[in-house]
């Protein structure tokens, strides 16, 4: 079999700043989930489709794919999330819908047709605009329950179910976005990498091997409030400091591990100068790739929790807040895209995301990889995030041809 | 000399009871200055003082005076506040009030003349409304800075200069409150202790040699946010672990120095689970009665969030947010509170106070002195503020006779 045609990166990239030209603004992205300049992104996607003559359909959960078709299916799904937090970067999901559509594009204008159908997709609200992430894409894998997100709000208040009902959407009828697994046969991913590691080991691109499992936990220390001039030292029961313990244990506990555990917010009450804390919530978030390492890592938090409580004689109540198990991709792909990265970009590295991606959803229901790039400084979520336009360019060609090794196989 | 007449503390207690009806309700206290409850605080002390044929005064702070003639000027003050935090206590404050009012009764039911005039004083907003405490009895001593109050607001959002307005006050005439400094040789006020010091000894009165100096700091720690998945342990800057750092910092040299150390409110940002504090604010509160011993704790504290933030790569703002230095009462007073304690209440026991009262304020321009009675579980500034009716009883007849032989001093 010939070498299928070349993505075009360079072009990729133009239609990257076309879209932050449309829909970003001097405080980042603006793509939130089912408004307007997201609705925006998605136009100028079709736009783009068009001048390939593909037409764009939206599936029940919102999420949008285009398929050229090929010489047989299964189909191979590439693509990612259009969608941004607000004040996002201009790359976070759009780097892997844009390359997406250039592969499609290659072959497209190459008037050539796949070994297989392509489809290009890009997943509903991955950013979680009501603090569920993933939603596009865990209706397609089947893990979405409708009831339990309906009544989730975004922070302006707008109730979930009635955003998906004004854009036309029946959340009951969401599941139903999986039957298109029945076409496909596998999925790939290109995304910035989101933190520091690809840009301080010098590398373009590397795959990825899954992601972390996810603990995520409150914590709240019952200790007694009291006046802070008039209570000695030795008499207080000060939940502030009980959880100050507590969440420079976890750190500890995640360099052990290593793993990673944060303590991302931490509140006081009554929370004012003259009082010492009688309540203390932390949210513990810990990450692991390995699924026994976690639950090691959580065991290990809620002890160290237990003894800063009963060192100060507070109460310690722990609150499940949300989980998900370590994400292992297709063997298989990962390895291609392992070559992909080596050939292209001279790459060994194997990573595991520590955040998660719409793939770890579809890599429960089909085979699945991913391609990391570099995020400058490891920032992204923010005006600042950004690639150099190298690291782009190789990260788009080794994802091209990982496509088309997989479009093969 | 004949002794006095004595203090009823019945009467006072039964006042103090009516004063609660009146002004309290299932939440607590509501006696916040300038507001109806406040004034109808004022009210019934008004009728009170009717009853033994005195009119009240209103000063140009708002504090209210009574003057019951005697036998010769200056006069002896008498008093503490009616004024409450919202949801406060019965008897925060209201209790030395109405104690001074038994004394001035006691002379006048028994249509007699006391050796020098009485005062009783009721300070205006002792509480701090609007974030100011001590504002009445400032403006008395004269540390009061108009300029700097005038934009205060309370948590209402209401304006500090507007509502003295409404309340027919001129703040920038406060000072002249002051005037009455001439008529005075010195000023007593009898108070809860707002801690657990004398339940746990089990005493009933105790004298109070002066006031904690408080030295009170923001503390600002700027890192770097980051995302919780993908920033390695070994590259964060986690502004938040610092704030933990230093809370327990100071509460270890707090101990050390046998002064308080807290930390009542600690704040993150973006404040969410999925990110690396890239900010931390501390609200720090330290306290001491010596003067060199609380420098010793400021620098200390500064000291230890330095490190804590260079140890992470962060940076440390500090900001002062207030201070009072120690206030040490007058020593003879204190040794005739000390003799009226032990007489009355067989307690030998001088404490320093570790929160402010009025007399802080009025001792820097007359010599004053405090009596302390119980708190039960060293509760305040909640609706569970409670002290036993014997204690009472002691320390109103305690301060009852410290009154009537600072009279005769």
């Amino acid at each position: 079999m010939s070498p299928g045609p070349r993505v075009d990166a360079g072009r990729v990239i133009a239609d990257l700043r076309e879209l932050d030209r449309r829909t970003g603004g001097p405080d980042g992205a603006r793509r939130v989930a089912f408004t307007e300049p997201w609705r925006a992104a998605r136009s100028l996607l079709g736009e783009l489709l068009g001048e390939i003559g593909l037409e764009a359909e939206r599936d029940e959960a919102g999420n949008l794919w285009a398929w050229l078709d090929g010489d047989g299916e299964p189909a191979l799904a590439v693509g990612s999330h259009l969608d941004s937090v607000p004040d996002g970067g201009w790359l976070d999901g759009a780097l892997g819908v844009m390359a997406g559509l250039g592969i499609l594009r290659a072959w497209a204008e190459a008037r050539k047709r796949p070994p297989r159908t392509l489809a290009l997709v890009d997943w509903a609200d991955e950013e979680g605009r009501f603090g569920r992430s993933l939603l596009g894409s865990s209706a397609f894998s089947g893990t979405l329950v409708a009831d339990a997100v309906r009544e989730l709000r975004d922070p302006g208040g707008e109730r979930l179910g009635d955003v998906l009902a004004a854009e036309g959407l029946d959340l009951d009828r969401a599941l139903e976005a999986g039957r298109r697994r029945e076409r496909l046969r596998a999925y790939l991913e290109l995304h910035i990498e989101q933190g520091p590691v690809l840009e301080a080991d010098g590398l373009r691109a590397a795959a990825v091997a899954g992601c972390v499992g996810i603990e995520r936990r409150r914590l709240r220390f019952a200790g007694q409030a009291a006046h802070a001039g008039t209570t000695p030292m030795e008499r207080r029961h000060d939940a502030g400091l009980a959880a100050a313990t507590t969440a420079l244990a976890i750190e500890a506990l995640a360099v052990r591990a290593e793993g990673m555990g944060t303590t991302g917010a931490l509140s006081l009450r009554p929370g004012i100068a003259t009082a010492v804390p009688g309540e203390a919530e932390l949210l513990v978030d810990l990450r692991h790739p390995d699924a026994v390492a976690l639950e090691t890592m959580v065991a290990g938090a809620v002890a160290a929790a237990e003894e800063a409580a009963a060192e100060r004689g507070c109460e310690l109540a722990v609150e499940p807040v949300w989980r998900i198990e370590p994400i292992s991709f297709d063997e298989r792909l990962v390895g291609l895209a392992g070559e992909a990265c080596r050939e292209v970009a001279g790459s060994d590295r194997v990573l595991t995301s520590g955040a998660l991606h719409d793939a770890a959803e579809v890599a429960r229901v089909l085979p699945a990889a991913m391609v990391f790039t570099p995020s400058i400084a490891g920032l992204s979520h923010t005006v600042a995030e950004d690639t150099n336009e190298d690291d782009l360019a190789a990260a788009i060609e080794a994802f091209g041809l990982l496509a088309e090794r997989a479009l093969a196989g």
